[in-house]
């Protein structure tokens, strides 16, 4: 609860709307990281998953690897993250799922080597951000393509107008974002109340 | 000491030798990553770099988040990430610099917001591989273009037998790397000794 106030404070206070529904929040989250108040959001993502038996934190690079990272040192599990594109170094033998960018108007192919996702897994899905979705469902596909159980999903700040935290929702994944915002204006930015 | 001594001997267990002098160690740092360890070469680094005055840590994306974001829990400060090409949410006022991507093969453009980096600063730069050295001297273009000072650089592996950290040594930048390998073929890995 302190984590989510003090979160939607720091949107209020730090966050900048452009045009086409972007949110900068670069000055904490995304670019520069503040590392304690990362620890907080890391701390309340281990808090809402206690006792549910994640044994590891699925998220996709870049921006979902801090925040992944800070509440793997919470939980005590290890972290993979779906790597985006090609590289020499990935072998062929990958889960894969495609994705589209809200902010870079992009699809891309998102991969994770098949030894780090087994169907025994009970996995947290992680990402900085929730909007039309895409990146939660790519990595949904990934975890339903290794059979591995879903216990839910973590995120930091979800554009609940965008409704893709909703259409997840009511597909039975329990979703827990760190803040919700309802509307989002170059004037105001309001929440959606969470208990 | 400890984690230096721990994590030789993980590449030896756990690290994969491909041709064209790649190496995977994506088993524990670069796609799966195993938090009690990441944990381990953050203090370590911390440890280096301890009374050294370092107020900020820069490093680039992907992989080199996750253990920045680790030293970062130790040392008390922010860290910083610079980003490859371009999006919506980017800037256009940015510290800009090229970089050739060893396992890739590509040029990219890394650039961190002109907000991010003051001159007052004094910047650690991170990275999970040191090769040719192409990822830090990008940084260090980045931080020069800032006026930031670098007080050094800390690297999870170095590829001592490309050079390029020696090379960046020679050019009077402190480097510590938690190992660097002289020799790697199929069948084994040799570590340059260190105190």
């Amino acid at each position: 609860m302190i984590a989510i106030r003090a979160l939607e404070e720091k949107i209020q206070s730090e966050g900048q709307v452009f045009a086409g529904n972007v949110l900068k929040v670069s000055s904490f989250l995304n670019q520069q990281i503040d590392t304690a108040f990362l620890l907080e959001m890391g701390k309340e993502i281990a808090r809402l998953y206690e006792g549910s038996g994640v044994n590891k934190i699925l998220t996709v690079e870049a921006s979902g690897i801090a925040i992944a990272v800070a509440a793997a040192f919470y939980m005590g599990v290890p972290v993979v993250f779906a790597k985006k594109g090609d590289a020499k170094n990935l072998s062929s033998d990958r889960f894969c799922a495609e994705v589209r960018s809200f902010t870079k108007g992009t699809v891309n192919v998102i991969s994770v080597d098949r030894a780090y996702i087994k169907k025994e897994d009970k996995l947290l899905l992680i990402d900085d951000f929730l909007a039309d979705g895409n990146a939660l469902k790519g990595l949904l596909n990934i975890a339903a393509e290794a059979g591995a159980e879903v216990v839910g999903a973590a995120i930091a700040i979800e554009k609940g107008f965008q409704k893709g935290g909703d259409a997840i929702r009511s597909e039975g994944v329990r979703v827990e974002s760190l803040a919700i915002i309802d509307k989002m204006t170059d004037t105001e930015i309001l929440f959606r109340p969470q208990d």
